[in-house]
């Protein structure tokens, strides 16, 4: 059993508030202490129960085994400096930050054994702030800890343990490996989504037109700015590289449509589909294979729960529920997840004997 | 009142099942005919209710007043040759194909009197084939068409008004036009999501890295590559126009970078969230506007049926509901919508007595 360990988070929005919520849940920790500039933002993880206190920094950090950095990067040179003088030994300090080779070197500065292990986890939510916070944000995403060489172990295991409560899967690696990764999977695409987006130049008759797909696939677009802008100066060097590659890679595309390369577009989007195809999904439903049955409700006050009480009055489990799609008024298609084959067809039976349509999708 | 109508749709995937399950409830369609070359997709489009009959081309085609062509681009030259003899005067024949003016040409070859409308129903899902169709498919959504000049108004009037049962907005404009703007909000994020994949060269580390955020936005380069390679070419000039200005973007962005030029950067940052924040959001909802609930449950069997049943006892509507996360045989969050703010307090106050950590985000 490792040792009870007090926390302190620095920063309570998204990534704060949800790795409060998990980290609560650990027999290891004593008490969860806070910090955020903004008094809103505090009061609501009081609130909702993912701090015990608010604390200042100069009063948390001496008194935090373990202190999680969860304000944007730019914020880090600042704030390290500030709070340098409190540090005690022992004490060891992570982060949430997208960026990794960068701030291992602000961790340099830390105080003899005050342990700067970076965090890097892959998770995120539409809604920002510590209004998204959830207790399972992090379940079986890829969680990266970048440690400085020579790190005990011991120290390492110590937060890896405790981030177990977390459902993530942690993933140890080198800060430049780590950069190098996030520039193609995140940082490079984030600049290409803005390059797309800026090419409608947001005129009426593009927004009208990009209302479906296109919305859904330059989200990050809508992400933060100022928060991105760090991101894309802390990693500069991968990103270059990565563009580079990028710009080549469409050149390539662009002469082969020109020149009626209908085989070369074919081979380039067959391979992207492909790997596209092998990207592991993150699990998210109660079980990970289920039977999904499509219905056809309805739209009258009550619908959802009466579905989930015709089918538990048939000992019919539903694991998954979503509304695909609604017409106010009218009805609407709901997608339901049942554990299994006979579960489903007694499902689409008993829903068609009270005249809703379903089938076994 | 328009006249009754008998309709033929050629193709039962995706599309055509979904135009086949709205259709039916329009009460000008006499009955509803069907071909696929997949006896699997027939049979399922009779069992779910999409079709009233299969029927051959030679049979279907002579009956039918409107015709909807929902297969491959790549297939409608072949398809038209060999239906042209069948065609009788004053059949309306549409499609839903995502390029329009190469379709148009096609089209005018269609006998005298026998009017070519192209369409492009703007909405997708995950699922392919008939087993994503889905009654609401289009509703709200953007469907095209582009009638060729001199199309007699009535014409157009009887397609849009058998049309308007999907609940989609249409939109009539000239075939050139569109496909412009498809290649800006489609096309050219497609191909740029096919070179994003690629650059990761599919390794094992680039793969764990993508199974958050990336596999979201290049979900588009897992479509079927026939399809697309149809369209790259359908459309060619257009993306050629789009794709040399996304390159020349990429370019500025990089030298921008390059320079440290953190003003540009940061006004294209913002520019692209100014322009991507105005894309209105396609209202699937019962109701657009309401509150959201956030609760951490028990994963136990039953307990979306028994959420339903506690807020249901209080006389609280459930408008909408999403399993956020789970964790196997620990927990979950789910987020319930409900209409009104008195609601959600009143929610939120229930599911406490039940011992349900619930809070209003």
């Amino acid at each position: 059993m490792q040792q009870e360990v007090k926390v302190l988070l620095i920063g309570l929005g998204l990534m704060g508030g949800s790795l409060g919520l998990a980290l609560r849940e650990s027999p290891r920790v004593l008490n969860i202490m806070g910090f955020d500039s903004d008094s809103a933002a505090l009061q609501k993880a009081i609130d909702i129960g993912i701090i015990d206190r608010p604390v200042s920094l100069e009063s948390g950090i001496p008194e935090a085994d373990i202190i999680f950095i969860c304000t944007p990067l730019g914020s880090y040179p600042a704030l390290l400096g500030s709070i340098r003088a409190e540090l005690k030994p022992g004490t060891i300090i992570s982060d949430v930050g997208s960026t990794k080779e960068h701030v291992m070197k602000l961790f340099q500065e830390l105080p003899e054994q005050v342990w700067g292990i970076g965090g890097h986890p892959m998770a995120g939510s539409e809604i920002k702030g510590i209004h998204g916070a959830d207790r399972y944000l992090f379940e079986n995403a890829v969680y990266c800890l970048t440690p400085a060489p020579g790190l005990p172990e011991t120290v390492l295991d110590s937060l890896v343990d405790l981030l177990g409560v977390t459902g993530a899967r942690i993933k140890i690696m080198d800060a430049a490996a780590h950069d190098e990764l996030v520039a193609t999977v995140s940082h490079v695409p984030h600049l290409a989504a803005v390059a797309l987006v800026n090419l409608t130049g947001g005129s009426d008759a593009h927004l009208m037109m990009a209302a479906g797909g296109f919305r859904d696939t330059t989200r990050i677009a809508s992400s933060n700015p100022e928060i991105w802008n760090d991101i894309l100066f802390f990693n500069r060097n991968h990103i270059l590289n990565k563009l580079d590659s990028l710009i080549t890679n469409l050149h390539i595309l662009r002469d082969a449509l020109l020149s009626s390369d209908a085989d070369y577009i074919n081979d380039e989007l067959n391979r992207a589909k492909r790997i596209r195809d092998k990207i592991p999904r993150i699990h998210r439903g109660l079980i990970p294979s289920f039977y999904d049955i499509v219905c056809i409700v309805p739209d009258k006050p009550g619908i959802i729960g009466q579905l989930g009480f015709i089918l538990g009055q048939q000992d019919i489990n539903i694991v998954d529920i979503e509304i695909l799609r609604v017409r106010e008024g009218d009805g609407g298609t709901i997608r339901l997840g049942v554990p299994s084959e006979s579960d489903a067809q007694k499902a689409v039976n008993v829903l068609k004997s009270h005249q809703i349509k379903a089938w076994i999708r």
